[in-house]
């Protein structure tokens, strides 16, 4: 197959789209409509919201023939049937929950690109040789429980029912208790796991959450680095006290102990060493937070990302060890857990390539890119080789309200995704 | 009259006690069962639970013969009649409310040890000239709205109905609606304050809340200067973002300017020039604090308190300005409150002396010392000759639930505030 090759069934003149931008702006109509109140779109992991959206979908896909079901973690999978029963599936899709006061593109991009590419291929009469599976992930967001592709993570097998009891919300929710509240039995969780002979390959759309696209003005972004993530929640104890009878030389102040921590983190990624490294206090909680009360207690979050898995770790291991000096000079006791750890991931070269080669025969401007963010490809590449398309994120915001990509620049990028299946599909 | 002239009618040898510690512990007791759910004592001003505190301590000083009423901003007053219907009131008393998660101690020993005072005048049979007033003042605790003394302030006349309209707590309800939420009318705000010329002097006892006394051993602390205090509240607007998705360089996290703010503060109340100052900040608040969100939005309060005036109100300037240096330089906009402005007060030296004489009387050791909190005798003293009595604070711990003095300190504190009253009694 030469570079400019394309399945025929495409037949796209360059420039021309097929994927249909008004479907696809009122299907993302739809999702976010199912938000809990607040800010922006509410559709936390393991919430009857979440579930909600995951129906919509489900229905959606069994309108267009699929036969879908809803497993053990809450994944919903769809599957239309290929020509060739002896071919393991393509599959695409991302995930549907957002986080708190997020966007309504992060995730539900890539399950709607998914479903107007079987949109199209019904349309346009095309039926490949692999069957092809969509799928909706669950709690990809790690923001309740802290560690992030939970739906994903099950599917690789990387995910147990002993971390379902441990992983907890900010409120002290297990995860085991959460999935038990929308119906899902935590003891199943090794259900979920995919066997991955019955699989061929996975790709993966998403919004880049970045501004690389968008600074350069190109459409697509073929990744082929994501970030990984090491998660930290620290609890330092300080002692609670008059904020006027207390003296500035016999105070236990938790709060300032959590400054130099946000800064120190800051800090570390930003000096030469570390450079590439991206550290973010994103969670402090204070105790009692009052006008007159010296904290007492502050629980805090730090993410540490990069794309050299021993950098990462080398700055989370920094960080906890200058956050405990900054404790112990001022009489602070301090607690550390790891609550996520995710190695970056080299996407395979062969995938990439044809993903390169959809986007490059469908006349698409395109550039290879990192992912800062962690996705449910990286955990699904751990069984199954995947590959992720990016379209443009304005002002490269995420998980905010003013996160924005067009419908239209959504579509273009579902071109890139049904032409890379049909590449795909055209392998054994 | 001499230094060590004590009214005959105390008729107390040195070191002997009047006052009754059971019944002091069982009134601690009874008032600390009247809180909201949570570690320590909620018991938070203009809450339905404040005014239950408060109609207890009225029942009791009905059943000791008062004359009770509650005024237009909840201050509970219990008049005792004097022999001399000339003479202008002798005052005592503290307030019932608590910080969130607070002690059991602050304000209710002052209220609590004014009550076994009139009862041990009673049982005595001993009527004083001056008719004796008991004040169980409302809203003492700046923790809710940010100002401190919200009741006193009220009596002295330094609070308007406007003010009412313009504070507001952390869930932005106003001081205004939360009166009128416990049956009072904050239109009636100006009703509530005192004519100065019906009274002559007031003493408060209070939980010293720092470590002075129970360092030295001394049981009795009076008060010569109490602080003031200049409470700020800040926005600070970032751009929230993925924690991943977005490099260091481009952002603008509300959280790390904020964490700026929190420590120099502390610098600057440390600094040579600033010595003697205390700033906290107390409460800071994250939006949208998830894990993976750069924080888009942080509030928090910073509390300078001092008793210097123009040394508080300059180290407040100075964190502001620093504070627009740090949010100039990160791209972070940032707007300022000022919410509560006390200046530090000088109490009038012929009442300490007169508690001065009291104490040593009685053959109680006792010092002069500074308070660091604001209290209601700040505000009173505004409008009538006021003086303090301190007893001592176990580990100097306030605001906390571990906050505590033992029954017999505070009955020892009692002792001297009937000496202070009975030797006020003597003059006109």
């Amino acid at each position: 197959m030469t570079l400019s090759a394309l399945p025929p069934s495409s037949g796209l003149a360059a420039g021309e789209r097929r994927c249909d931008e008004r479907r696809i702006a009122e299907m993302l109509d739809a999702i976010a409509a199912i938000s809990d109140a607040g800010e922006g779109i509410n559709r936390i992991a393991y919430t009857a919201t979440e579930r909600r959206a995951h129906a919509l979908v489900a229905g959606w896909l069994r309108d267009l023939g699929a036969r879908v079901s809803v497993d053990a973690v809450g994944n919903t999978l769809a599957e239309f049937a290929g020509t060739d029963p002896t071919l393991g599936a393509l599959g695409t899709g991302s995930h549907l929950d957002s986080v708190p006061e997020g966007g309504a593109f992060d995730g539900v991009a890539g399950v709607v690109a998914a479903i107007e590419v079987m949109r199209t291929l019904a349309e346009d009469g095309r039926r490949l040789r692999h069957p092809l599976r969509v799928i909706a992930f669950a709690a990809e967001e790690g923001a309740r429980f802290g560690q992030a592709c939970l739906g994903s993570k099950a599917a690789a097998g990387l995910l147990g029912t002993a971390d379902a009891h441990e992983l907890r919300d900010l409120d002290g929710i297990s995860l085991a208790d959460a999935m038990s509240g929308v119906g899902f039995d935590p003891e199943r969780m090794g259900d979920a796991a995919w066997d991955p002979r019955e699989w061929s390959a996975f790709v993966e759309l998403h919004i880049e959450q970045g501004r690389v696209l968008e600074t350069e003005a190109i459409g697509i972004g073929i990744v082929d680095v994501i970030s990984g993530s090491t998660r930290l929640r620290m609890d330092l104890a300080g002692r609670p006290s008059h904020t006027g009878g207390t003296p500035m030389d016999l105070r236990a102040d938790a709060l300032a102990a959590a400054a130099e921590v946000v800064l120190l983190a800051e800090r570390l990624a930003n000096d030469a060493r570390h450079r590439g490294t991206r550290a973010t206090v994103g969670q402090l909680t204070v105790k009692p937070n009052a006008v007159t009360t010296i904290p007492g207690h502050v629980r805090l979050t730090v993410d540490v990302r990069d794309v050299d898995s021993d950098r990462q770790r080398e700055t989370a291991r920094d960080i906890v060890r200058e956050a405990s000096d900054v404790c112990a000079r001022r009489g602070i006791g301090m607690t550390m857990r790891v609550i996520g750890d995710i190695s970056p991931v080299v996407l395979p070269v062969r995938l990439r390539d044809i993903t390169i080669r959809a986007a490059a025969a469908l006349g698409r401007p395109y550039r290879v890119l990192v992912s800062g963010a962690s996705h449910d490809a990286q955990m699904i590449n751990d069984i199954i080789p995947s590959a992720m398309i990016f379209v443009p994120s304005r002002n490269g915001i995420s998980h905010d309200c003013a996160e924005w990509t067009s419908s239209s620049q959504i579509a273009d990028g579902a071109d890139v995704l049904r032409a890379s299946l049909e590449l795909l599909d055209r392998e054994r």
